[in-house]
């Protein structure tokens, strides 16, 4: 019966590995897709930069074609598979002409989404035709997924998790060996785990742009990336780690999201991506090198988790085979589980209104007096200090490392501290100022 | 658009806490179920035992159905949520008569579509109607929905994980306190995180529903019940958790299955549910309390958990109406994630080939030769020991405990040991024997 339904004719544009992951993954798991599908998955038509270049999969069968772009005006083709990248340039031209030619377009380009996925979500719903993107938010896991759909019924009071592979694994790599980010960096790439250019991933980039999509879908609001307060993890020392350590924390690179209501009775979104303090105990303190995990907080659900691989090519084309899987049964619901009409364009919160405890490192040269330099400013600003650990001297240049924890108190006022000491001479590098989660 | 279609009509059998927790639900999450699902779901009847009982939820606004099984054939209702429980009885024939009419089936009840699931998909799919069980297993974790859709592009090579959560919460309590089997359990009646009769949960039977259900979904295979092998925890001392403890492991209820090719080539299904040993850095172990986890590993997305709380009225309730809301948005995909034609009836594997290390845990009395009769029994079996602990006298009966590792090897070697030692007076309890679980 579904067996003798049609094949669902795919378009893949891009044959780096994920691409050609995709091509494996169609190749050796058929028969499964072919079940679960109700139909063939079939390719029959490819397009990248260079056509000559050795890949590992027979492209032989599949029309190639030149300009990645045609691919949407193909008459044999059902959906389009972006795998190109970038959030602008021949990604977004694509996007656009495939669901403008009414074909349905799945994508692991989360800039793209994360930069466009309004315009693209609204036409995608007046053609009538899905879009789909779980492969672009933590590779094979279905968090998308689980929040479109698993987590519906819900409000979700919070979001938050490891959005990015590779600060995990530097993270927690300089947690085991106790190096510093600039060698773990370097080893990283070595491995393969970092990109020549790592800046995207160190700088949280990445992560922000996988937050934006999945804060859109659990608070019904539209993707806003340019909202995103963003930290990366260039400025956590192994010092740090080790104070993190003693105090039963460690450190990760988390992508939050929650709605405030303010006093206006208005909601606002607040969106970030910062490295911050984990309890030893909490799930997220176990995640460990190239690893994602998504913690989902519903009104009705309770604390969800969803963690595995967060990259690579066998995690994204599993991502990317399940969405052409949804499409060949027919799912049809809205991109970002709601229409975009329906999305509110919910102002930036900003972090002025929350409050927490913090973790507070400062470098400064060892000379009396810097101390209490330090300390007076934190009173000045309001924070009260509840630990310090001050750390005996580290570099011929007689820099010293000052941690503290201070209090659960009003962030505004930490960030009080850090403009009181701004030009003092006494910093030989900026402060690192992380956040702690409880519980 | 979507606003103005009609809303999906539902009737409610079953007026427990879940049963109310999903009008609860529906009624604080209306605007956002209602966004999401593109309709209203609107509950029109409901049915339970008893009419007059406090509930603390407004059930005037509905029908009244004194025999819950006439739901069926109610004009004015699209979808049946059945949370009445029980494997047969009216639960199933409010099932079969649901479908029957034409009408879709939401339902928790694990032991129902663990005995039932088969003749009721087969119905379904017949009546093309939706028949849909998210919250049979797991709770309000996602679990159903990430493997027929969110890995359904996998080959999926193991699924294990913790799958009830009392079990969990008086393993993990014993950790915590170090308390005993039978101490901790009645503290957990007392908690509410026991039934009265804890019979299904204790002795793995609840687990083996669920374990059930997760293995047809994930190996394409007929639901088979009746097939897993099951061993509940009562066996479990304080002093069991304390050498696991000792050996860097915690004891975990885990539910897995697998499949295997036999000599003559045919797939055989593994499934059983047992008190296992779990290192201390892996996810399951950091699973404590009522919580359930489910890992899943696929050939291309790699190795998945999905946890969260695995009972009560809100995480139920949630994943009742995620079912809903798929329903109303149109999903219509077999409910096994094949049709039931295609599932595979797939013999049992039983343990017989399978290899590991083993913990073996004998209580002996206390005299000369026990220890010599114990090892030698293992020597004739085959099984050679990693590792030995012989524990001091504990009991006034004179109750001596003897732990022991078995190094990597036959599980059926170690079934001999314990036929060998099956009639020997120095036993003074059956043997407990414990697979260990690697990374």
């Amino acid at each position: 019966m579904a067996h003798a339904s049609k094949p669902l004719r795919i378009a893949l544009a891009g044959l780096g590995t994920v691409g050609c992951g995709v091509i494996r993954l169609l190749d050796a798991n058929a028969a499964i897709v072919r079940a679960r599908a109700g139909r063939e998955l079939q390719v029959v038509a490819v397009s990248a930069r260079d056509k000559g270049k050795q890949r590992g999969v027979d492209l032989g069968r599949f029309a190639w074609e030149d300009d990645m772009t045609a691919m949407a005006a193909r008459d044999d083709v059902d959906v389009v598979v972006e795998l190109v990248g970038g959030s602008d340039g021949p990604a977004l031209t694509l996007a656009r002409n495939t669901i403008k030619a009414g074909k349905g377009l799945v994508t692991a380009n989360k800039a793209m989404i994360a930069h466009h996925g309004m315009e693209l979500a609204r036409l995608a719903e007046a053609a009538r035709v899905p879009l789909k993107f779980e492969a672009a938010v933590a590779g094979g896991i279905p968090v998308v997924k689980g929040l479109r759909e698993g987590t519906a019924a819900n409000a979700i009071e919070h979001i938050y998790g490891i959005l990015n592979g590779t600060s995990n694994y530097i993270l927690s790599t300089m947690e085991a060996t106790g190096a510093d980010f600039a060698d773990t960096l370097k080893e990283a790439q070595a491995k393969g785990y970092a990109e020549a250019d790592p800046t995207f991933d160190i700088e949280g980039t990445d992560a922000a742009h996988k937050l934006a999509i999945l804060a859109s879908i659990a608070f019904g609001s539209q993707v806003d990336f340019a909202a995103v307060e963003c930290e990366g993890i260039a400025q956590v020392r192994a010092a740090d780690i080790a104070q993190a350590n003693a105090l039963g924390y460690v450190i990760r690179l988390i992508g939050m999201a929650d709605v405030e209501t303010g006093d206006d009775g208005a909601s606002r979104l607040l969106q970030r991506v910062k490295p911050c303090l984990v309890p030893r105990d909490h799930p997220l303190a176990h995640v460990t090198g190239a690893t994602n995990a998504v913690v989902a907080e519903g009104n009705y659900s309770g604390r969800l988790l969803f963690q595995g691989p967060g990259a690579g090519d066998g995690p994204t084309a599993s991502a990317v085979v399940a969405d052409l899987i949804d499409i060949a049964r027919g799912e049809t619901s809205a991109p970002f589980s709601v229409p975009v009409a329906d999305l509110v364009a919910m102002p930036a919160a900003g972090s002025g209104n929350r409050t927490g405890r913090t973790y507070l490192r400062f470098t400064v040269t060892d000379r009396p007096g810097v101390l209490a330099e330090i300390t007076a400013a934190m009173r000045d600003a309001g924070v009260s200090i509840e630990s310090m650990i001050q750390q005996g001297q580290k570099s011929a240049g007689g820099e010293v490392l000052v941690a503290m924890v201070a209090h659960d108190g009003p962030e505004k006022n930490v960030s009080h501290v850090l403009e009181l000491l701004g030009a003092s001479p006494s910093l030989t590098a900026d402060p690192l100022v992380m956040q702690i989660i409880e519980g």
